[in-house]
């Protein structure tokens, strides 16, 4: 098999190879368990945004898990610029993930597996493509509810996502291409890799429980301020989320994505809100020129170094 | 690398290999979403119990969560003989699993998936030991809600065990070696893999909300008029829990297993109870004659054949 490295290179068991080429061992309980956290990195123009700032939440969510590896953040850090320096991809979307381990023979502890890092990185993958940004994009309020907090810590990034993938078929059933999954209590909580904003009256909100706390999320709450937005965290119902005068998501998979149809009904205008707008264009701004950027030096594999 | 048949042996791309190496893509839903369904086996005495009915729920499992194969009944009871008759292993964990399969580059759409099939068999694995069972084990209720119904499918049986396995831990934290979680109301659900049963006057009471419908559960709910036992299926509290004269638990994985320790109090006598053991006795009798057993045919791999 031959795999062009801008296809994607992943890390695994301690060397690179093609993404396509690699695997997880069958028993691992990061696959028959799905006890495993992850995190996920993007690049654009060549640069990481926040790498530090996800390095530093993936070490969290290791630890809430009880998971440790034999890796230090330095050492995690290397290993993704290596793995996008490999592939030569200037648009990446990059995932580290520490997976459980194998348990011994007859056993099912999980203390006595050997926890495992992955990463990999590939072409950047958009929830909306920016053809789709343009008019904006079509959501449904889902019927299904989100896994709670009380079952799984939703800011644990984890791969329990049946809830979320039942939503996405659920959208395209519904002539959407997205679903925000809500709670038992009619509030909305977030989408599948997606937070969820609502613009009303001129200040954001966004559902602060059962939702995990998204990189671009953040950077949107700390831009606020900085366009004269006031932001506020907290439940947001579906009546509010109805009655907004606009509504985004972000994700690191799309950054800022303006919503114009909810359920079949236009949101606001039914065009990309001039909120939206300016926070969708003053984010692609940081994520390019931020000091939290970090280049790939892509030049030891630009020489024809193998991958 | 020589792995001995015994060790286990598994299915996937169409072939049959040593499980310690067999792999699942990277990218496949099923380990990154845990986008997959499976349902296990056992075979005892060198026969399967029940393998039609394990396949069926299978199957439906399958149209559940929107996966096909093209791969029917027959076929799949075919390759679970195999795995078994090429380990030669006469007590052994028997997994099929269906997972969504590799998305295109680019793609975020499960329906633009192709669903692989992956099966194995490895060394019986026990929830508790036989020498365990004779003295009864302890269990906790864990601070752990269930994921519930409303979030994903319990009857649909699925890898999202993050809470499961986060009670594996408190219940190793607080001295047991099982935990049972509740949902939010004060109601029992299940275990890490198992179903719970209290006994109270003679009848046997397991939840019949927010837990997979366990094979060995129903075959127990099958057992129970032959034993001069009434069963009801429906909520049991924590209270009702603590209060019973007998507890066990029932699982693929261990068979009918008496609980004798709650929370760090003794359960009734402290003993594994009539009840629980005439029920274990009749489901070991049953797995071994049942007209619904399948003798594995080992000849054909016993000759020396190639694994």
């Amino acid at each position: 098999m031959n795999h062009p490295p801008s296809d994607g290179i992943a890390y695994t068991g301690g060397r690179y190879l093609p993404l396509a080429e690699a695997s997880i061992p069958m028993t691992d309980r990061g696959f028959v368990r799905s006890d495993a956290t992850y995190d996920v990195a993007h690049v654009h123009q060549g640069r990481f945004f926040r790498l530090d700032d996800h390095i530093e939440r993936f070490f969290w969510s290791m630890s809430q898990l009880r998971m440790s590896l034999p890796l230090d953040a330095a050492a995690v850090r290397e290993i993704l610029l290596q793995c996008v320096a490999r592939s030569g991809l200037r648009e990446a979307y990059v995932q580290m993930t520490c997976t459980r381990g194998v348990p011994p023979p007859g056993s099912r502890d999980p203390r006595a597996c050997t926890n495992r890092f992955h990463a990999f990185c590939q072409p950047f993958v958009w929830i909306a493509t920016p053809q789709q940004q343009e008019a904006g994009i079509a959501m449904v309020v889902s019927r299904v509810q989100r896994i709670p907090a009380a079952s799984v810590d939703t800011r644990v990034k984890n791969f329990h996502w049946l809830d979320l993938t039942m939503g996405i078929f659920e959208a395209y059933d519904r002539g959407a291409l997205v679903a925000v999954l809500v709670d038992g209590q009619g509030q909305v909580t977030e989408g599948a890799g997606f937070n969820v904003f609502a613009v009303a009256g001129g200040q954001l909100h966004t559902p602060g429980h059962n939702v995990f706390e998204g990189m671009t999320r953040r950077t949107v709450l700390e831009l606020a301020p900085h366009l004269g937005l006031q932001a506020r965290v907290g439940p947001v119902s579906v009546v509010a989320l109805q009655a907004a005068d606009e509504v985004f998501i972000t994700s690191t998979a799309g950054g800022v994505m303006p919503v114009t149809r909810l359920d079949g009904h236009a949101v606001g205008s039914g065009r990309p809100g001039p909120v939206t707008r300016a926070v969708q264009s003053a984010y692609w701004q940081r994520a390019a020129s931020d000091p939290r950027c970090t280049a790939v030096d892509y030049t030891a594999f630009e020489a024809g170094a193998c991958a």
